[in-house]
């Protein structure tokens, strides 16, 4: 065997990811170092509780509550405790004691990225988070260094599996949201408290860690438009479904043009339930995998698809960025800093313009289609396609109803939204079913 | 504007890839300078006639036939001509005049990469090459980089968009090979000479350099067992597609456990139509577009798709590679170097392991199926499927025949081909009409 140089690795956490990370490091160190040019040391594993149950047995004694003891004189420092403090106070300390450091907090980069890369720069450390953005999916490497030479235009990512299985399954079964939330919690695909998932919060954190990487402008969490899933019901998948389209929470980020007397490109970042086409290759990403649709000005369209959560795919990302950091440890030089550059403005939601299936229930009488027509034409919002049912007169109903389901052409938001509040008031609508966004062709 | 220092980039060939490499530099330079944090200045283009026909408008001053002179004082050097000669000899120049080297030329690196990766490390410059495995698909950088902690188990990759176009007009129009492929050249996705594409050698080169990267190994082009397309014709599709199976030209790379009596690791690499289940996520990669299925220990299964080929599509991940090699030489420090520590033998096509599918025209009498299966139990070969249709006899036909399609399970290829050998001059099949692998459960 080969003699190299030892590099000290501190593990702080050591949850379903973690404790994965710490095996393969353990059992897998000689052929980590064949490929890192460095022998890994795990020297420690920062934890809160010492007697914590883990998913894999790993020697006891490595297991240490003094996370700042451990960090000081390490080479590289792994943070996959999750959270925001003490994730930020240990992450600064580590850079700032000369370690790269490799994380897998979406939540820490989403809300103090910029604190954390300005830290970094100042004393020429690195910080790599391949795992923070898609799980096990290599998306950030693509991004940062292979498209550096192109412009991206647009990415459109499944980003959270639990929201997918969910919606999958709607899809599947003719399920109702409820019913199968319930089902992933038993089967652990969703937590007991599933806001973080099933409201967007964590697409919209992966969102922005990805907007910023694609367009080289930092964009704060705030900056992200995020709308949940748990409107969606099993009678909107059952329309979509109808109408070719298949219902999948979407984070978006998008290159804007310069608007009618404005200077300069702008962007959009905005997480939602939209309708995509069965045909588009999205359509089949099926269960708790994720998906990253990236275009491209030059390369076209790419796809990056592979599992996005559990704890030994999302180890593989970290360990990936673990090699990636030793070997620039032995190789010297600086590694490649953020690039915020291009800083370009945010736009909000309002500005956005994409397509719309818009579904009301209506008077069925003579005129209301010619009304329904007047008041979209006269917000600017132009129809594509429309379809007209009747809806079966229930015991207490007042009158006969009918469903219309409307198509647009592309509409700027504000438009749309402005539109269908006059819809809503207008007299012949007795209720706005859904407003969904379509996304690409 | 920041004011950065000046590197100095040749490009040697001006086709299809180079003009557009040239195009975007000169486009977005300022972009890319931000981005690679030093100016890029095309320092000249070498090509072997001044007056040829170029894809874009170039400026006229920065072409030149002397090579040699331009390699010279170059920070970068792009190598875009492709083939051997004088390719090698230039790259090589430019690697021992101390640039960092940025290749598309797949033919080149798999039959002469070892001399080039080897001439790099000696002096500490860098190969990037990107664009030679899979067009505009950044599947480089994951491979060595986001998977470098993980173990690659096996590669499926569609990495030939000519084939893949044709096979798959093939399948949605019942076509004939002939027919489709001279379609093809009409339209420019076929070559006048087609033998690289439809032969499979072009798919082998790409198999042997992600073979190498995958497996830290380095795989000469020789040890990939390569047959192409030529041979499968529409009744071979339709078979196929009744069975629930796509024909892909597969470019397989596969880690292989120790055989009994052995010692270690092996690795196959072999490329091959082969039979792909509708629902695999290979299965739906249409027209001349490319993909690589990716199967690793811990982090799963992983997809890239995009476009193959194309000359602005690969020119993309050209000068993502540039942007790389900028980066590199800013920050200091060595670059990574070719792993090739794990150097797994690669084994001959009789060791590998797979599921087949048989097609058989045989007599239709009492006995005939009993006998065949016989002869498959003799030869280790274990029938999974089997169908049985009566062919409608013709004019000429000297008795009643039936068409038998036999599913195996996993069976040693060695095993398989003696088998069919023995049912051929069994005396009761009148003909093999085709035996196909089926990759990818």
């Amino acid at each position: 065997m080969t003699d190299y140089r030892t590099l000290r690795v501190a593990l702080l956490g050591a949850g379903a990811v973690g404790s994965q990370v710490a095996d393969l490091l353990l059992k897998h160190g000689d052929e980590l170092a064949d490929r890192a040019g460095a022998t890994l040391e795990l020297s420690g594993i920062a934890v809160r509780n010492l007697d914590g149950k883990r998913d894999v047995d790993l020697p006891r004694e490595l297991f240490t509550t003094d996370a700042e003891t451990l960090i000081v004189g390490s080479d590289i420092v792994i943070e996959l405790m999750g959270g925001i403090e003490p994730a930020r106070t240990q992450v600064l300390q580590a850079i700032n004691s000369g370690a790269d450091v490799v994380t897998a907090n979406k939540a820490l980069l989403a809300t103090h990225g910029t604190e954390i890369f300005d830290a970094a720069d100042q004393v020429g450390a690195q910080v790599y988070y391949e795992a923070a953005a898609a799980g096990a999916i290599p998306i950030i490497r693509p991004l940062r260094d292979s498209l550096a030479g192109d412009r991206v235009v647009r990415i459109m990512g499944i980003v959270n599996g639990t929201t997918n299985y969910i919606l999958d399954r709607m899809d599947t079964e003719g399920a109702d949201f409820a019913d199968v939330l319930a089902q992933a919690q038993d089967l652990g695909y969703a937590e007991a408290d599933p806001t973080a998932d099933v409201e967007g919060y964590d697409a919209a954190q992966k969102a922005a860690i990805l907007a910023s990487l694609a367009f080289h402008t930092t964009v704060p969490l705030e900056a992200v438009h995020r709308e949940g899933i748990t409107s969606v019901d099993a009678a909107m998948i059952e329309s979509a479904r109808h109408a070719g389209y298949v219902i999948k929470l979407l984070a978006v980020c998008e290159r804007l043009s310069a608007a009618d007397g404005e200077e300069g490109e702008s962007i959009s970042v905005r997480v939602y339930p939209a309708l995509v086409d069965r045909a588009h290759p999205l359509a089949s990403v099926h269960g708790a995998n994720n998906a990253v649709f990236v275009q491209a000005e030059a390369a076209g369209d790419l796809m990056f698809y592979g599992a996005g959560a559990g704890g030994v795919q999302t180890a593989s990302a970290v360990l990936g960025d673990v090699v990636s950091a030793a070997r620039r440890h032995i190789a010297g030089g600086v590694g490649v800093g953020e690039s915020t550059r291009a800083n370009l403005p945010t736009v909000p939601i309002g500005r956005v313009i994409t397509r719309y299936q818009i579904t009301l229930e209506v008077d069925d009488k003579p005129g209301v289609l010619a009304t329904v027509a007047g008041i979209l034409s006269d917000g600017r919002v132009s129809i594509a396609t429309v379809e007209q049912t009747v809806i079966e007169p229930t015991a207490d109903a007042t009158g006969a109803s009918a469903r219309l389901v409307i198509g647009t052409h592309t509409a700027r938001e504000q438009d749309l939204s402005e539109t269908v509040e006059r819809l809503a008031a207008s007299g012949v609508v007795e209720r706005v079913v859904s407003v969904l966004r379509v996304e690409g062709n």
